[in-house]
């Protein structure tokens, strides 16, 4: 099957796990593009009512509105009880790295405030071992060359994420990507400390103790992994 | 003598500290107003040369060029020799809070990034505990409300800050302050751990291990304190 394939079969499959009347978080990228769909068929098909959606990014938000999906303002809820997102890599551990879409700040925000986590991924996204996948982490502006310069000290090998025009890309919060290349990550929870400590580093796309169930989109249909937190 | 004496007394003095050729931080706030002036004074009277100077805010910028300082952004150094800057609080163990005037975030990036950081306060600034000053926190918009409960939660009185309008202050980073009315405290390292890893709190206001002098103006004239990091 193809990799989109994979990732539709995820997306419906945890589609049924929104119950009526919840207040759901939806995340950002690919896959959620087809879990957003799903959700809008079991609304249309009346075999969910009743529930408000907070998104991670106005791409999101645009495609949740347009289906008929009421979107709230995390303000404005008290909490979240659901929320399906992707991720760019899933260890065996269930420790993860998000934000290869730039919004990580914002999928951490919602995922900490939900009672539930699932992410959806197809298989390509399970791996042994963290840092393939570049870890983002969001810059201030201000002071940002000498953060680039620390990380790099530190061996982690930064680089600035550009965009498409080939500038810097900038996040909804007016920051800068600076992506880890590390190849690989042996210590999840000592880096994450590292870059919490660090000033001028909004967030990391490390998600660490976070995720309380992965549904996986495989060529021999979906597995589901708890993680038991 | 008056707070005002004091603190031009600690301001004049720490200017001494100022060597040829330096890069210079220069924080923000009342008594760094006054170490601009006595800065900007040396290079009037020739006892001083070459310098420049990175700021915190732009009202010191402004101050600063004013005179004759030559500003550079923090961006283009690729350090700061000396770093001056005042203090809303400091403990009998030299650790601080900062903030008051909302520009702890860049306060913070421009003495981390600092071979040598002198405080210059008034005698009503050093307390035997930290606290009774309200502990400043700087949050993205996004989600705030949520941040504002756990702070809440974890009983750690949060007030949003509010500029003269009424309305919530916002930060050069376009962020709101949550000022923690905390009147005391016991665990300064244990707080700023657990302000660091909390979602959507880009920097607060506890600065520790950071400052290597103290410089403070007394009735009784100026005192130094070493802090033998």
């Amino acid at each position: 099957m193809s990799q989109d394939e994979l990732k539709k079969m995820a997306g419906k499959w945890a589609s049924k796990y929104i119950e009526d009347d919840m207040t759901v978080g939806l995340g950002t990228g690919t896959t959620v593009k087809f879990l957003v769909d799903a959700v809008a068929e079991r609304l249309n098909n009346k075999t969910l009512k009743g529930i408000r959606a907070v998104c991670t990014s106005s791409r999101t938000a645009n495609q949740a509105k347009g289906l008929g999906i009421p979107v709230v303002d995390l303000n404005d809820v008290s909490h979240i009880d659901l929320c399906i997102d992707g991720a760019d890599e899933v260890d065996e551990h269930f420790q993860g790295i998000k934000g290869g879409g730039g919004a990580q700040t914002l999928e951490k925000m919602v995922a900490t405030n939900s009672l539930r986590n699932i992410w959806i991924v197809d298989a390509s996204k399970m791996v042994k071992q963290l840092g393939t996948f570049p870890l983002p982490t969001e810059v201030i502006p201000f002071g940002c060359e000498r953060v680039f310069t620390k990380l790099k000290w530190a061996g982690l090998e930064p680089k600035f994420r550009l965009d498409d025009a080939g500038k810097r890309f900038v996040t909804h919060n007016g920051n800068y990507i600076i992506d880890l290349h590390l190849g690989r990550i042996d210590h999840p929870h000592k880096l994450a400390q590292y870059l919490d400590r660090q000033v001028g580093i909004l967030e990391h796309g490390l998600f660490l103790d976070i995720v309380d169930e992965v549904v996986v989109g495989t060529n021999d249909g979906v597995r589901e992994y708890k993680a038991l937190r």
